[in-house]
């Protein structure tokens, strides 16, 4: 018997995708092998539509939100910084588009709460990936490969939202992702604490630095210090809208963290070398977990 | 005529490593291949000396730290933790040792102090390199190569100190290291800023996790919670030591700290997306410089 195996079949055979940055160029270019599937985009950017446009793999680019709307899809990916996400999600709403819709943001409620004010097919997701520059140009096929991938049901959405969620399943099983399920609002709770307080803090440790030790500092610093606040060094455009949309987690979670760091002064101050050592014993604990994987 | 390249010839002949851990280790390795070199070493952990003594590179090693202390050195360069380097400055200086000393500690103030009270011929350094995990089983070769390494001169030592800045300078150098010089109290207030800071600010981060998401939340981590607790695995014996010897500088700067996170959760609770763009924006330009190089 011949041996063969058939190609993988996408769960969605036109796919869009709005807002061609790191996330979306790079799950556009992870999507561009696959047969059977028929690729379109939207960006607002002149440059990026233009770079698009030379690779030749989508049928179709616009930088016309309206026109994107308009087009013969099955799933809409929304890739857009997480309020522009939101609006699009409300120009749908009131458009009753007949596709599946679908996001990346980095927190996922409020586009979540859109879609269900406005009974749209709706699931939302969020790749754990990221760099430290923006843009198509930056984008990458592998970029979400063996990452894990969050999908966010949400059970008001009704039985309905099962199909969908199967299908974004499969779609970023094939993408090579590792999927997770979580609500959108325990999503927000998790990622406000590893992922959007981190960048704070990292912004915080480095603004302390510049405040303290002026720009001549960088000259001395050694991985330490580059490792602790390199998500410091992103565009802060997307994470002033993350922490806009996660504000009450964030002031929660950023009181924990002045808290500790008080009490660390006040041992630090004391000398207290043994509350210090027990304290630091814990955490090193903690995270030499990680470190092991 | 024949081209030939005379070997480096290294300032010192007889060096002594008291502590054979990740950087007096990687420093020791780093010796090994230069002729005319003889190098002896002190450790206390009896596993540590067995390993070292299987190298068969070192003259002698040893556990007893007066036996080290009484060797025909002309250098003795101290790797242990930086209290037990004053301890034995401070034996040095009572048995009046004919030979200079150096040492490697992450604070330079202490042990300055120390060797100018006993009028050794003293001048500390510190090399900008590091990892998370400790001992000469990971020590290595070229740990240092290419690295920052700090020289901490003092006036107060009077003239007699420029001889051995020279010869360490020299020394360094060959081990492959770009030298700069500074007091020791400058060190220890930069080092304070960007070395011990971050350390302290990683944990906090860390261990608010831990306190706000429990053991379980590490199974959601990505790359950005990674980077920026990454210092916080270190083992914190060395750290406590650390901020016990720099506590002045640490309040200052946790303070500091503290007070732009307050800052910061303030701009986040009234979700004034101008003003934290305004503050990112700054930090992050701040940072990218380093992102650059």
């Amino acid at each position: 018997m011949p041996k063969f195996k058939l190609p993988p079949r996408l769960p969605f055979r036109c796919l869009g995708v709005a807002g061609l940055g790191l996330i979306g160029g790079s799950i556009a270019k992870a999507l561009m092998p696959f047969d059977g599937l028929t690729l379109m985009a939207f960006d607002s950017d002149p440059d990026t539509v233009k770079e698009a446009r030379k690779i030749k793999r989508f049928a179709r680019v616009t930088m016309d939100a309206d026109e994107f709307l308009s087009w013969p899809l099955d799933l809409a990916y929304l890739c857009l910084p997480v309020r522009r996400n939101v609006e699009l999600i409300e120009r749908m709403g009131r458009l009753k588009v007949p596709y599946a819709v679908t996001d990346s943001g980095s927190t996922k409620g409020p586009a979540n709460e859109a879609a269900l004010a406005f009974g749209l097919n709706f699931c939302g997701g969020h790749p754990i990936a990221g760099k430290e520059v923006a843009g198509f140009s930056h984008s990458k096929a592998d970029l979400i490969r063996n990452c894990l991938f969050i999908l966010t049901p949400d059970e008001r959405f009704g039985p309905g939202q099962k199909e969908l969620l199967w299908r974004l399943n499969n779609l970023h099983q094939l993408l090579g992702c590792r999927i997770r399920f979580i609500s959108p609002s325990e999503h927000d709770r998790i990622y406000g604490l590893i992922s959007h307080l981190p960048y704070l803090s990292a912004s915080a440790l480095a603004g302390t630095a510049l405040a303290e030790g002026g720009h001549d500092i960088l000259s001395w610093v050694g991985t330490g210090f580059k490792d602790s606040t390199r998500v410091g060094a992103s565009p802060p455009a997307k994470w002033v809208e993350v922490a806009m949309e996660n504000s009450d987690n964030l002031v929660t979670f950023l009181g924990s963290l002045i808290n500790l760091l008080g009490h660390m002064r006040d041992i630090v101050g004391r000398k207290d070398a043994g509350e210090l050592m027990a304290l630091l014993d814990k955490i090193s604990a903690f995270r030499r977990i990680l470190a092991k994987e």
